[in-house]
């Protein structure tokens, strides 16, 4: 395919909100990225066009078989206003993995994170400076084909939007409760929770609901299997600090290998602190708990970087972590990488990459 | 909400196809409905307007998120000219099932039904007359709010589309060759199996691709959590003959409650031929295969009505089932639905509905 962009320009722009006053997810930039697939041509079209509904045919496979995948990534200004994207080339690099499983044809990585960039350089002025925000950038793809036979479609758009967030933790890092699903299942492997597939995120909007009932702000999902193992907690990966060993979920096919998740673990060996990837059940963490061995836990993810956990209602019992409070390695962690990430601390793996 | 459906009628009419001539699901009527829902007014606004592509902002929740549900049901012309609709009450009472487990506000299946009924009304020209043929009507909802937050959607599009087609088996009944999958893995109890979303749809091309690649139209689905009993054949139900017995998995939470599934075993108990719904694992499907007693094996949905099993290939094993051949059973099944669906024989169970 040309790796020309094609560039136009919106004739006129929005006016940049407070992003401390936005709810996440909900104001978009001027422009966005686009570009299409058929057979005959692949990937093709690459263009940066003002932001714009689009139009598609009613029977289009993504309203009705949820052919669709997509990734969630941020770029932060630095002080010297330098534009940064932190670890972009490995949500590509997933964003492949994903399409493999949902049968989508694979997308250029390198292409796309210039893509990505040149879009954000774009959008520079939409990159908001304040202490913990961002411009949040989604790149997604859906099948667009008009055709209601079960297989996959043959014609797809890649299309990315941006959008500024404000600080996640705007009143300060409050860690969250979080209740233990028994029911409902996120994932199985052999099935599609190791990707960022559409579907996987409207399966468990109704196992946030069971939570929120329960005064949680989230749920811990457990295997589907056996429904005793842990493996995500809301849409984020999960850890453990116990008794001065990390331990995370190890990728079994049903767990999404987040970047920050990767992140983390890269961070705790550079520290020289124990951390495991291994089988963690929900019975082996209630022990480590009545023990007092369980000193923190924390959810890992791009849009809160580290998300501490207070507490964990599992059945009739309500577990207090680090007496409901964020502990020191789940702070230590989120201050390094938020640092990173905004190049006020130095980055010593090379996570960080300009836009321009 | 208002019960009065607004009709905008197009302005030029399509050619009609010769239906015998076109893939399933790639031509579609001149109108299709479509109502909205918000929080403030509930669903609104129903309308029949002019088959068009619809518009979206590209951060709408079902292109992220897979916030979506559908039904598949279809239209028979009879031979005295009148329109037949087949249960369509039983497909707008799955959809409500669906809607509850997508945290999809639920719709009114009585007037739904009214709606689907105009709608075929006003296309009734397109309801082809050629014995097999008939106008597949697809029900359809879809979260349209643009917000990137994990959470069901407040704004919802619920549409429906029509499409004729040919006969499924226009050159006569060849049974199958189904291929049993023991990797990917369609559903879980606590997923959303026993639901008509779209990500459902999407999660299962990959392992319809391995069938293919040995020389197998579909795969049979195992469940997700011992890998050995049987759930699915593709996106049918599936029966076995076996001993003069009928047995079909029982709905155990990740298996569709088909409509036609429901007909076949009404039919049978008619009919006074014992069938069990019950857990059925692969390894007693064998067993009866070696001592001779698997008698028939068919799938059973709304494109096909009946669709029979010919052969099982399960890891290095080939089952042959009835020499290849359709068997007695499944062909008396299917011509008693046709013929039902289509008004040509007696519908003791008030199954057929007039469309005006």
């Amino acid at each position: 395919m040309s790796y020309e962009i094609e560039v136009t320009l919106a004739e006129s722009r929005k006016a940049k909100p407070n992003v401390n006053e936005l709810a996440f997810g909900t104001c978009f930039t001027d422009h966005m990225f686009m570009m299409d697939y058929t057979p005959e041509t692949g990937w093709h079209h690459p263009r940066i066009v003002p932001y714009a509904p689009i139009s598609l045919d009613p029977a289009a496979v993504v309203f009705h078989y949820g052919q669709a995948v997509f990734e969630g990534m941020k770029a932060y200004r630095t002080k010297e206003d330098k534009i940064l994207l932190f670890r972009p080339e490995k949500n590509m690099e997933r964003l492949n993995l994903s399409n493999e499983r949902l049968s989508i044809p694979p997308v250029n990585e390198t292409f796309l994170v210039e893509a990505i960039k040149k879009l954000v350089s774009i959008e520079k002025e939409w990159v908001p400076a304040d202490e913990g925000t961002s411009l949040y950038i989604r790149p997604f793809i859906i099948a667009t084909e008009p055709y209601l036979g079960v297989r996959p479609a043959r014609t797809y758009t890649f299309i990315v939007i941006l959008s500024p967030v404000g600080a996640y933790y705007a009143e300060g890092i409050n860690p969250v409760s979080i209740y233990v699903e028994n029911n409902y299942v996120r994932a199985v492997k052999g099935g599609t929770g190791h990707t960022k597939t559409s579907g996987n995120y409207a399966a468990s909007f109704k196992a946030q609901e069971e939570a929120q009932k329960h005064g949680c702000a989230q749920v811990l999902w457990l295997d589907g299997v056996e429904k005793a193992y842990i493996e995500e907690v809301g849409s984020m990966n999960v850890f453990f600090k116990v008794n001065g060993e990390v331990w995370t979920p190890a990728l079994n096919g049903s767990i999404l290998a987040g970047v920050t998740r990767d992140s983390v673990i890269q961070l705790l060996k550079e520290w020289n602190i124990p951390v495991k990837e291994k089988r963690i059940s929900i019975e082996e963490l209630y022990a480590a708990y009545t023990d007092g061995t369980l000193e923190e836990a924390f959810g890992t993810g791009t849009a809160a970087v580290i998300s501490p956990i207070g507490s964990l209602k599992w059945n009739d019992k309500n577990l207090v972590i680090n007496g409901g409070e964020s502990g020191s390695l789940s702070m230590k962690i989120y201050d390094t990488i938020c640092g990173i990430q905004t190049g006020e601390k130095e980055d010593p793996f090379g996570w960080t990459v300009e836009a321009e």
